[in-house]
């Protein structure tokens, strides 16, 4: 098993990651603040892994269930709210802990609805996509989608720990591989340009679903973006820089309906358009391009917007993401591979092109 | 002009008490974030002062408006989303500052959708209701209504500061001034003998809007509130005893629906019931009871339990009370007049003679 740490003074906690863990999960579980434990998940997962979670888990707690819809159209207020009705329902008090089973609507669900309950109670990811293992789950960004712009409402709120059991990603769909896949290389653009050229030599075996390497890549992923969090919790500074691509990206998604994109597929293009840009302003060498397409290929990840994504559209999308300050709009670009900034320092006129480019 | 500091930390703050502030609010104000502001208010008094209010305003940021629709039963999370809805179509920014203009209603939504709205921003309270004035909007306890049990939903999320005008209180209903003064008794109960009988021996000025009682009532009572936040500001201790008489109360608000009982309404009845069960178990003097009751009617607040509420009843909503822990009903007692604990330590027996005798 590997463990490591997102060093946050008293709210620091633990990731582990290795595979099946669901059978020794009561062993991995942090101390009870009480005697409740509350899972929440939904209809996908459930038939997966809800009955060994809950077994595991009733030799230390009471374990009570609630399974929500699947899908991102369901991350909303609603079915937050279905989440406080089952625990007021079975009278569960402010020591309960929430354990969120599932990919990243769920983690994200989870976590708010444990900042929200009874003002806050505690709450442990088990992260069960490759997509939330290595983003989401990890660094207390919790909340929901509003009709006008998605992850609008939320909170700032800590897991006690993280569970990786990367067994679940044997069931995971291909395409939602892929989908985690987008933000793995994420964190090479971003962050570390050997772990970039690490993807490039190894992208067949993750994609095989190679276990060292998925556990390789998932380990690195994690240590990048709890290096990133312990430093600026709050986002009021290096921590956007784990945005890349998201403004474009969330604007494709509202645009099209959440859930008909997934999450990946949209940074996945909107990756491409940071690198564009980015390239257009001579901050970085044209080869990236390149080769940040030929990965995101390879992942069988889209790497052109949608026709209906016209630059006006993106345009009037992306001043409410929530880095828009003054109305300017600003966005994480790259001043190298490996190296990313965010900035309001670019024309109008070159973001046009790019809308119109990628 | 008084001023107190409510003392957090990096996370203090003041409270100005005065009258007439809404000509010269924007010189009261702190130092914004950004250039944005949110009045949120509701349709009561939006006629009677939002004009001014930002009319004042506009002078230093811009100025945009929400109103709510007025009263307890619309403290959910539907009207919430109203207040995202506002922001996000008037594209506000997390450098945007919310005001809350109103009662406790409105301060405690617009403090949990400032909590939450881009998982935070900055908010002001400006209260205009007794009740809110020297209860809800000290503290940072923010949040809605579940249909299955009050504040069930929020945050402790502290204000940027609180700006009292006591003249707002020359249009309150006498209804609400009288919920307004059963928190105001609390506190003496609770916390301070002497000022139990200074209300004793002024509470014919204060029925009579006595501006200076008033000031004197409302400036004790946030001093209060400020010194026990300050010591436990998320309620690990001390602050429960901020809850007397609403573990009672709650349950009869629930019960009756959301704005039939006034929530001082219901306070005072719980508060008896309190002072009743802490004599029964031998706690406190007897003649407590008399006095307190005496107090309450004097403020034409109801000493007696609706028809509706049987003790099955009310043991039942009890059990969903925030203070519960493994299944015991956890209630604020006292001690001696001005002395108050959180205990579970009473039996079944007695609980249930009080909620039969009060």
């Amino acid at each position: 098993m590997d463990t490591l740490t997102v060093e946050l003074g008293e709210r620091s906690y633990p990731i582990h990651i290795a595979s099946d863990i669901f059978t020794t999960l009561s062993s991995l579980m942090p101390v009870l603040n009480g005697r409740q434990l509350m899972v929440v998940t939904n209809t996908t997962v459930a038939p997966l892994y809800l009955e060994r979670v809950v077994q595991s888990l009733s030799s230390i707690a009471d374990v009570d269930t609630v399974i929500l819809p699947d899908g991102e159209q369901y991350k909303n207020l609603d079915t937050l709210n279905s989440i406080f009705t089952a625990l007021l329902e079975k009278v569960h008090n402010r020591k309960t802990t929430l354990i969120a089973l599932g990919g990243g609507v769920v983690g994200d669900m989870t976590g708010f609805a444990a900042a929200s309950y009874q003002r806050g109670v505690d709450f442990i990811q088990i992260p069960t996509t490759l997509l939330s293992q290595v983003d989401s789950s990890v660094g207390g960004k919790t909340g929901v989608n509003h009709a006008l712009g998605k992850n609008m409402i939320g909170a700032f709120y800590q897991p006690k720990s993280v569970l990786i059991d990367i067994n679940t990603l044997a069931t995971l769909p291909d395409r939602e591989l892929s989908a985690g896949i987008a933000e793995v290389i994420k964190y090479g653009l971003i962050y570390d340009a050997d772990f970039f050229v690490w993807l490039e030599n190894n992208m067949a075996a993750l994609m095989g679903r190679d276990q060292q390497a998925l556990i390789y890549a998932i380990k690195r992923s994690c240590e990048i973006k709890a290096e990133v969090v312990s430093k600026d919790e709050l986002e009021s500074g290096l921590r956007a820089i784990l945005n890349l691509g998201h403004t474009f990206g969330h604007a494709i998604e509202t645009a099209m309906g959440y859930g008909v994109w997934l999450h990946g597929e949209a940074v996945s293009v909107g990756m491409l358009m940071a690198v564009d840009l980015s390239i257009r302003l001579g901050w970085l060498e044209d080869s990236v391009a390149d080769r940040a397409r030929a990965l995101l290929m390879q992942a069988k990840l889209p790497v052109v917007s949608p026709d209906e994504m016209t630059p006006e559209k993106f345009i009037s999308l992306m001043s409410v993401d929530k880095k828009v300050i003054d109305k300017k709009i600003r966005l994480v670009l790259l001043t190298a591979l490996g190296t990313a900034i965010t900035t309001a320092d670019f024309s109008h006129e070159a973001l046009g092109e790019t809308l119109l480019a990628v």
